[in-house]
Parts: structure tokens; C-alpha cells; sequence
């Protein structure tokens, strides 16, 4: 199939018309890396947000989805890294209310327009002297070409800056989509601790835009997993200006698919970075599950395949071992034959109708040395299929979370 | 409260009387170490058996479970580590078959009183010939204090034995309940890659030992993790030979109270030792949850604590790391109320009414640095209570399993 939109090199959240962002260090980071960030969006863009199903909210993503859902409007997005504002309390709510009024502020827009996010350690107060002086220094740094900065911004244990932008073509008119996001541990589906800001200048309603949001994170955010957990503050917000001067995108226009297919290679792109991004991780792992009896089956036997210690470790260590692959298979809590399961790696057929099938493990071992491992589980019970993403599980995973708080 | 059970020091599952056990090197294993053994009871034992939950599941398991459904006794209990007898198709069936033929012929019993089970590799054929003489010379190594043989035959990359053995009085004649286990990677709730073995001199019917090993089961193997994944091959077998003079054991009996007291700390014994030498492990961790609504919640949000990646990895560095702890809390499925949890790590209280406690890192550093790490959650919603059982995440967990097949 023809791809109906084309990546736009070099692009960011600041390429589609009507948005500019910032990033600075306010001193939440104990590097001089930036730690506070912004997208401003020329007019009220039209807003959608997905938040983590864990039941420990952190304060910010209550005020964002309050801003949110007043007028389906967005115009500033602030977000900070270093500090999660999490489990803080009724100090952590005023914290983040402060936030949003001083956003709002600082960009001249009214509070409802603005909202909040944060990211880092969970549990202690906000320093919210640096934070006040950095948002303060803001609106001058503001930049029309501003993504890197925010992308540093939002960055934590993050080793790779993750922006990407596509274009389509919307009733003749050029629209852009792009995204940026963070996040590398603490990653599982649930919009787990990972951040994503998605802008376009595409014209689309604040409903429209929210159930397109909440598609394209079921197949792309909530298919990902780094280690299984689930964070307080994962949160992904699209922002569309309606500034490309196409005509209002709704499911009958003739270019929706098109506009869907692009924003989906968007979600796609930073969810898959996020996971090539793992901590720790030394490839990027696709499990695809096909021929499974109902859609939810076959989403649950691919994350439960991905998220498996012993599969992450076995990649890592470049080991064909499809025998933990059949292994997380049969305790995904959906029923499987266990006479039909076909099972490949990469190329290389390992299982096939549930017995295992000679290969040769010279070719095994030069493929799972590559940066890409990509497994398939065919269980032949139906038409339905699924993709989740993951890492493998190395040394340095345990390195890095055995000493992130100290 | 006061224990009604003894710890028989020295003891083993050859301790109960009527029980000898054996093992010997088959050649299943590369290094010279033993990977054949058997239990072998004078009189027909009653048996019970819990099974893997995993779809797939190893050919000898319903061979065993055949045994003890045709009369709910097992006399001889054959193992075999080194290879899983999993995904062999119909030639693994077949070879499970043969194996308990060949065990009941060298001690003489009907194949109906002999069970089977294999841990090991996956998916490779078991190499039959070295079975074969193996099972030949099992009789003439048989002992009446074979219980570290038998250990060591079911061992793969445990480091420790692990074995245990309590006595309690029944009805004025004591009565022993022994057990041996193996285990310690792909361990999770649902009868992991485990294998246990439950002896006992105490008279009770097959159905009274069912419902009494079910029951211990839930509260003990199926409470450790170390990795989440579940294997192939887990089973717990129990065999009450009766021999050791006492009355018949039902719930009306007036010591049975006490001695399910002493099978359950047989049970849990295996369990934490399990836990304490999973792959990798530098520590035992366990995790209390209290003031959940049901028994179901308390489970899962203490299973759900002990399997966080992240949770583990930071007890691996020493690092009192609340937040990744309320973090798996919030995500285990079940409603909480999230301004009422109190978090203990040790006597360090952490978290009261959802709300940072500052406590002394120097002290949480020493007690973290200890070989036990005990974690209480009270969520103040019920009065239901759970323990799990795992391990801390370390680089030698990675490094095992990135090589383990090869």
C-alpha cells in the first residue's frame, strides 16, 4: 500500500504553521540540561489528552484534563522534567494550579487555555521558586524553531531526543502532523511514564481530535513496554491550530484516511522510539501476533510476549529461544491451540503448527545480534492481529533503576 | 502465637516414614551432576497434584495427572531435569508414557501408581537411551536418606537445595511432612517453572491432601515471582503414605488444625527458598499487603509490587524507593483509595495517608543492604491481607538468562 503522507526531514512540533516552543534549565535537573518546557500555539488549537489508567494520578494531569475539557482548548502546554509532582498532596494540586496560572500568564492567554505536565521523581514537593523563575523566562526563549529545545526539555532518562513530523495533503492544501515524547523506563501499555505532544495544522474538532487520539494510543503508546510498569503522570495531548487553511477534517472528508494514516505513523514512530529507547536496551524488539480469535486476545499475547523477562533477556543474549516465546504465549490468559501455533524469528521459521522446526543458529545469532528483532506468532484461530514493542533486558537496565533515586 | 509443628533439623522427604528416594547422573545434563530421581514410597501413597495454568503444558503432566486420577495414589515419583519433555509433540506423549512404564517395572508397582515430570530445556526430544539406562539404575542407588540426592537430580540453575521437613502430633503419634523443591527462574504465580514434592506420614484420604495442597498452594507457590513468567512444567505433587500410625486426618480431627499448620509452613518454606535463590537474586523480598477489600485485590496488588522490574532493581541498589511502589500498587487492577496507603520498608515508615514521610536514607541504606527486604502496604480499605514472595533483579539475572539455551 502507498503511504499517503511523506516524513518531513528535519521537521518538529514547531513545523506545522501557528506553534513555537521553548526549553530552558530552571534547575530541577541537577545537570544543566533543560528541564522546563513549552508549546505555544499561535490561537486556541483545538485539544485531545490521554492519561495513565494508574489510580495515582499525579496532581498535573487532573488540572491539564480540567483545561481540557472546559472548551476543548489548548493554547499554552507547559511541561517540566526532574520532578513528577506525584504523591505530593494538596500542596502538589496547588503546585499545579500555580503552574498553569503562571503559564497562562506569562503567554497572555486565559487559564483554561493552558495546561500542565511533569515528569521525574515521584514524592517530593516541587521547588516551586526555580519553577515560578523558569516560567517566568519563558516567553524569551520562545522559538519558531523551538522542538529540539522542548525535546530537551521534557527529556529524562531519555538518551535519545524523539521529534518526528509528517505532511498530507488535505484538499490540496499542505497540513503537517508531528510529535515529540519522552520516556524509557517504566514504560508498559497504560500510558505508562512517557510524554507525549502531538501538534498539526490541520482543522479538526476538539471531539474528532479526541477520538482519533484515542485510536491511534491503543495500536501505537499503549502497545509499547519497557518493564511491565505503569506510571503516575503518562499523558499524550494533540494540539491542532487549524492553520494549514484546509477545510474542517471530519471521517466523511474525502482526505481523513490519509490525515489518520499520517497521524498514526506519528504515534507509531514515538512509541517505537520510546521503546528502541528502553533503558538500557541494545535493539528495538516487534512481537506481531496474527490469526488470533478476538483483537483483545491478540493484543494481550503480544504484550505479554514483549513484556517477558526471559524473552528481553534471551534477545539480549542474541539466544533463538522460542521456547519462552511459547511459553508467555500460553499464560496470556486468552485460550490458544496448542496444536497450530506457528512461531517465527525474524526470517527464520522456529515453530510450525506447534513443533519445533530445525534452524540454522549461526544465521539465528547474526540476525539477533542486529538492532531490530522482529518475532511473529501466527495461532491460526482467526482473522486478528496485533503489534507491541519492547526492548531487550541488559545489564545496563538494572544498572541504571538499581541507583535512579540517589 | 505458639506453633503446634517442629522443624526436624537434618530432615527431608525420606524423613516421613515409608519414603526412599535416589539419585544419579543419566547424562540429560552436560556437567556431571545428577538429573534423574525418584521417590519411592513402600505402600501406595495417596497423592494430590497442582499443575501449571500455562496452555502449553509438558507431556508428563497429564501422564502424572492420569496416575492420580485413576485411584488418587502415586507410589513412585520419577523426575527428570535437563530437558522439559515441552513442545515434543507426539513423541514427548510417548516418551512420558514409556518413563513411567519403565519406573513402575524397576519397583514393581502398576503404572497407574507412578507419576512423571521433566524440567529442563524446551521443545528438544528427550534423549530416550539415556532415560532408559537411568531409570534401570535407579533401584540399586534407592535410599532410605536419598533426600539430597533427589535434590540434587531435580536441581538446574538453582543454587541452593532446598529442602525441609516438620513433625506435629496427631492424635499422640507423631507425624512428619517433608518436602523438596526446585526452581528458580521463570517463576511467577500459577506453578512457575517449579517443581515441588510434599511427603508425608500422616493418614489422610486423596481428596483431604487435594483440598488441603490446593489450599497451601494458593498461599505459598503461587505467591512467589521472579521473573513473571510461568512455565510449561510447574507441579507440586504430595504423597501421604499413612505409615506413621496416627489416626485418619480430616477436618473434624481435632489436630488438624495443626497439622495443616505444619504443611504450610513445608509449603512456604519451599516457596521463599525459591524465591531466595531465583536467578540472579542477592536477596529475599517480601511484601505484605493489609486493609484490602478482598482476598483477590490484596493478591494482586502483592504480586503486582513483587514483579515490578523496577521495584526490584531498586531493592538491588538499596534504594528506598516508595514511589515505584505505590506506582505498582495503583496499577494491579483493583480499586484504591489513594489518599489512605501507608508504605513500611522494614520499621522505615515511608508513606502515611498517601503522604511523603521524610525517614533517614542512612537507615534505609543499612536495612536495604540486608539479604531480606520486607515491604507493607495497608491500603485501610478492608480487612483482607496477602504476602508475595520474590527477589531483587540484578545483573546476574541478565547475564543468566542472555545465556542460558547456549
Amino acid at each position: 500500500m502507498t503511504k499517503r503522507f511523506a516524513v518531513v526531514e528535519g521537521g518538529g512540533i514547531t513545523t506545522p504553521q501557528g506553534f513555537k516552543a521553548a526549553g530552558l534549565h530552571c534547575g530541577l535537573k541537577k545537570t544543566e540540561r533543560y528541564d522546563l518546557g513549552v508549546i505555544v500555539c499561535q490561537v486556541p488549537a483545538a485539544a485531545a489528552g490521554v492519561y495513565t489508567l494508574n489510580q495515582f494520578q499525579a496532581a498535573p494531569l487532573a488540572v491539564t484534563r480540567e483545561s481540557i475539557g472546559h472548551g476543548g482548548k489548548l493554547q499554552v502546554m507547559l511541561v517540566n522534567s526532574g520532578n513528577a509532582n506525584a504523591c505530593t498532596g494538596k500542596q502538589g494540586e496547588a503546585d499545579a494550579y500555580e503552574m498553569r496560572a503562571l503559564a497562562a500568564k506569562a503567554f497572555g492567554v486565559a487559564e483554561e487555555l493552558a495546561g500542565v505536565t511533569s515528569t521525574g521523581v515521584i514524592g517530593e514537593p516541587l521547588p516551586m521558586e526555580k519553577v515560578r523563575n523558569g516560567i517566568a523566562g519563558l516567553p524569551e526563549v520562545l522559538k519558531a524553531d523551538g522542538s529540539e529545545d522542548f525535546c530537551q526539555a521534557i527529556m529524562t532518562t531519555d538518551l535519545a531526543q524523539k521529534l518526528v513530523c509528517v505532511q498530507v495533503t488535505v484538499g490540496g492544501e499542505t497540513v503537517h502532523i508531528a510529535g515529540a515524547a519522552k520516556g524509557s523506563g517504566m514504560i508498559h501499555p497504560n500510558m505508562a511514564t512517557m510524554l507525549g505532544f502531538i501538534t498539526t495544522d490541520a482543522k479538526i474538532s476538539a471531539e474528532g481530535l479526541q477520538k482519533l487520539l484515542g485510536s491511534v494510543t491503543d495500536t501505537t503508546f499503549n502497545m509499547i513496554t519497557v518493564d511491565g510498569d505503569t506510571s503516575t503522570n503518562d499523558m499524550v495531548v494533540a494540539m491542532a491550530s487549524g492553520l494549514a487553511g484546509s477545510g474542517e477534517l471530519t471521517e466523511a472528508h474525502p482526505d481523513y484516511e490519509a490525515f489518520a494514516e499520517g497521524f498514526r505513523y506519528v504515534g507509531e514512530y514515538l512509541a517505537k522510539a520510546i521503546a528502541r529507547d528502553g533503558e538500557g536496551a541494545t535493539k528495538l524488539i516487534e512481537v506481531n501476533v496474527a490469526g488470533a480469535e478476538s483483537l483483545e486476545a491478540a493484543r494481550a499475547i503480544a504484550k505479554t510476549v514483549i513484556g517477558s523477562s526471559l524473552v528481553k533477556s534471551a534477545c539480549f543474549g542474541a539466544d533463538a529461544n522460542w521456547g519462552r516465546i511459547i511459553a508467555a504465549v500460553g499464560r496470556a490468559g486468552y485460550p490458544v491451540n496448542t496444536e497450530t501455533v506457528d512461531i517465527r524469528i525474524g526470517d527464520l521459521v522456529t515453530l510450525e503448527q506447534s513443533r519445533p522446526v530445525k534452524f540454522d543458529e549461526e544465521k539465528a545469532l547474526v540476525y539477533l545480534r542486529g538492532d531490530l528483532v522482529q518475532i511473529y506468532v501466527n495461532l491460526h484461530m482467526g482473522r486478528e492481529t496485533a503489534t507491541a514493542w519492547g526492548c531487550d533486558l541488559s545489564y545496563e537496565y538494572v544498572r541504571i533503576n538499581a541507583a535512579y533515586r540517589t
